[in-house]
């Protein structure tokens, strides 16, 4: 037995960052890193693989190098226990540590639904393991087929990439909801990211349950409840995962109502020598604090850098998931912040919407332009920003940090209105026309009538 | 003699922004915009005239269409006179009109400094004015070799677009200081920026004082403090501008310690009738209240923006210039907002800095994928962010204005570290690498020390 004064289980974003920061904060601390892969994925990256990327061993986190330059301890083997009383944690192969504070980062796992079928050879969840992310790019190479069952980031991801790799191959996603991305986006940039996929040649079948895959050995066919039938030689699942607490739970920890690790606003779990972080910790919504289902790799770094401070002094507080994220659909970005009208709306807030657009140069006619619209959604009685949304030009990866920045720091439309964006020729709109600007002056003129 | 609510004298960007708010926040009053110039410049997008867009009538502001579409009457003339005591404007040819509310945008001018030789032919500035911006576009066609004096944004582009334009042209810069963009970046940028200008093929002659421009009728050659002589058959002069102030001073407007004229935090001059936006309006700094020499077209239209809302009732407050810029030189971006090193030191705040480089995909094999590095400058002993820098992708024309945005809400690097930022394989670092989280980590940790 070996005693450490950290030990974080878990080696994916949220386990990576909780070391690193700890490293940081406590630079004379004993840190072991215990996860049970050898090889991690960038789980953001892994739709990537099998269009762009063409290699699973391509898209892995350099854990090992990263341990390295920070001075981490490494296993690598499965944790099945732990003991509270006397801090200890069992691996497989019964070897035991000892820990002063623990971490518990382990992710989450892929909703596998309960139809009939689903054990059918063919059928795949993403799951975050190189190994099987190898078998999922050797079926997609020989598949004619493939039916995708959801329509959120991965589903929509997972669908272009195959196209990419082979436009022969025939893609089939099905989606309970009425537009891709529903969830994340509202329906005017759902409407878009449909059309961007359909563009592709990618048939969507909206508001369409699949309650059954059909075949012997191999899948041959998925059916729907309204009884469409599509044909498949491989079905990739992409409706969303579950935080894995399995050892959590077995070991007392109390669970939230998202399912996930319940922790307080300094990540301790109820046991205060044990924090939790990432997708496996259950969170509460910056609005308003109530539980959040969004599990996003930025949110699992922020709480990690929450705990990695935490751990022997209270450092930081945990104000709740924002929510930023983005993606890039043929060639278009399509990037969130905070609430949405519909979730805004849904939460009980009085909102006031405002909108721009601009291409991302001036004069439009310099290189590399393209169009970029934003959307603002405001509180209407305060003015504070509660979220945006952004489409078009790639910069608006970046710009939709700044909107992060807005809705962290609670601006008033009016703050953004007259906010200093930096603005240039080659890389954004005009400072007339910029969007960010535009779209919350757009938004006080609505509040005013 | 016509009555309007609202005149706007000058069509640039500070003009006509002025002219859009004053329309929406006011949509009842007559408002009447009198610039002298027919065809306005986008005046940031001037330098790409000559290597990119490669025509000066396809980098002009839209005025005429935009003017038309918020309902304002335009005349194209100078004014020459301003009766306060009357709320009288007189143009050239005699007209007058009456105004209740006057904005004064009347722009800059370039610096002529007053050197042996300045008057030659086939010397120039960069003047705001079409017909004088073809004249030198038919010059750099002939020319053979150019003498840029200045190496600020107007030099460096300059030097870039006429290389871009014609390789074989030989480009000599002068610069006073010791590095190019000297007064807007910390040293290792401005290294860097002169790295891309000589890369490209640029002479660049630092620290060199040019004190005579030599020639009969044309210039053939400049010559330095330091007695260096080089030949020319055109200098290019981008060594800054003044605000243009002479209306208002001959209508005993008060100027400011810039030179400019002076406001109140409203954008009102000593007279409470007139405004004042843009280059013509003395500047504070938002960090020190101290007078800013800065003159961007992002401050103009933000000042814009307060005047268009203020005209009938005072609605904003101006904070002052925090700054944010970017250009790129050789493909690479370089980005600021806020203060640098070298101005905060100078202010004299006790600083703490914090860098962070990773490249701006994850993988970074995934396209498009290039090093973006940021560095932040936080005080030390409230953590407050006061500026940021970064270099490299040109995702860092939005990137900057993340930062403006933390500078304007005067975010600390605690919650900077602990920002939600958006991150995506195809469009930004991994959330693990993040730039601005990390840099503000690093400085949270030397902060510590």
């Amino acid at each position: 037995m070996t005693n450490y004064d950290v030990i974080i289980i878990g080696g994916s974003a949220a386990g990576v960052t909780a070391a690193i920061t700890a490293r940081k904060y406590y630079p004379d601390k004993s840190i072991l890193l215990v996860r049970d892969e050898e090889l991690v994925p960038i789980p953001c990256g892994i739709p990537y693989v099998y269009g762009t990327v063409l290699d699973p061993m391509k898209n892995l986190i350099p854990v090992n190098n990263m341990m390295t330059a920070s001075k981490i301890e490494m296993v690598i083997e499965s944790v099945v226990k732990i003991n509270r009383e006397f801090h200890l944690i069992f691996t497989e192969s019964d070897q035991s540590f000892h820990y002063e504070k623990l971490v518990i980062a382990t992710g989450s796992n892929p909703i596998i639904p309960k139809i009939e079928g689903i054990q059918l050879k063919n059928v795949f969840s993403i799951k975050k393991n190189t190994i099987y992310l190898k078998e999922i790019q050797t079926q997609i190479s020989n598949s004619k087929k493939i039916v995708i069952i959801g329509a959120g980031f991965i589903g929509a991801e997972m669908a272009e990439e195959c196209k990419k790799f082979n436009p022969e191959i025939e893609i089939n996603v099905f989606e309970m909801q009425d537009h891709p991305l529903k969830f994340v986006y509202d329906t005017d940039l759902c409407i878009l990211a449909e059309k961007a996929l359909v563009d592709q040649g990618i048939n969507l079948h909206m508001n369409e349950n699949v309650v059954k895959i059909i075949g012997n050995e191999f899948v041959e066919a998925v059916e729907t409840a309204s009884k469409k039938r599509v044909e498949a030689d491989m079905v990739i699942l992409g409706i969303g995962a579950t935080p894995n607490t399995k050892l959590a739970h077995s070991s007392g920890l109390e669970l939230g109502p998202m399912h996930g690790i319940l922790v307080n606003r300094y990540m301790q779990t109820i046991d205060e020598s044990i924090f939790a972080c990432g997708d496996c910790a259950d969170k509460v919504s910056f609005f308003d604090c109530k539980p959040s289902g969004l599990r996003l790799a930025s949110i699992a770094t922020m709480e990690a850098r929450i705990v990695g401070a935490n751990l022997f002094d209270v450092r930081r507080t945990n104000y709740g998931v924002v929510g930023c994220f983005s993606t890039v659909l043929n060639h278009k970005a399509f990037a969130g912040a905070g609430l949405t009208v519909a979730s805004a709306t849904e939460k009980g807030f009085q909102i006031c919407v405002g909108e721009a657009e601009s291409v991302n140069r001036h004069p439009g006619i310099m290189p590399g332009g393209d169009l970029l619209k934003v959307k603002l959604v405001f509180e209407r009685s305060t003015g504070r920003i509660l979220g945006g949304q952004a489409y078009g030009a790639l910069s608006a990866g970046e710009l939709i940090n700044a909107i992060s920045a807005f809705v962290s720091a609670k601006m008033t439309a009016e703050a953004i209105a007259t906010f200093q964006a930096g603005t240039h020729p080659a890389l954004t709109a005009s400072p007339i026309a910029y969007q960010l600007v535009n779209a919350a002056e757009n938004a006080i003129i609505k509040m005013h009538h």
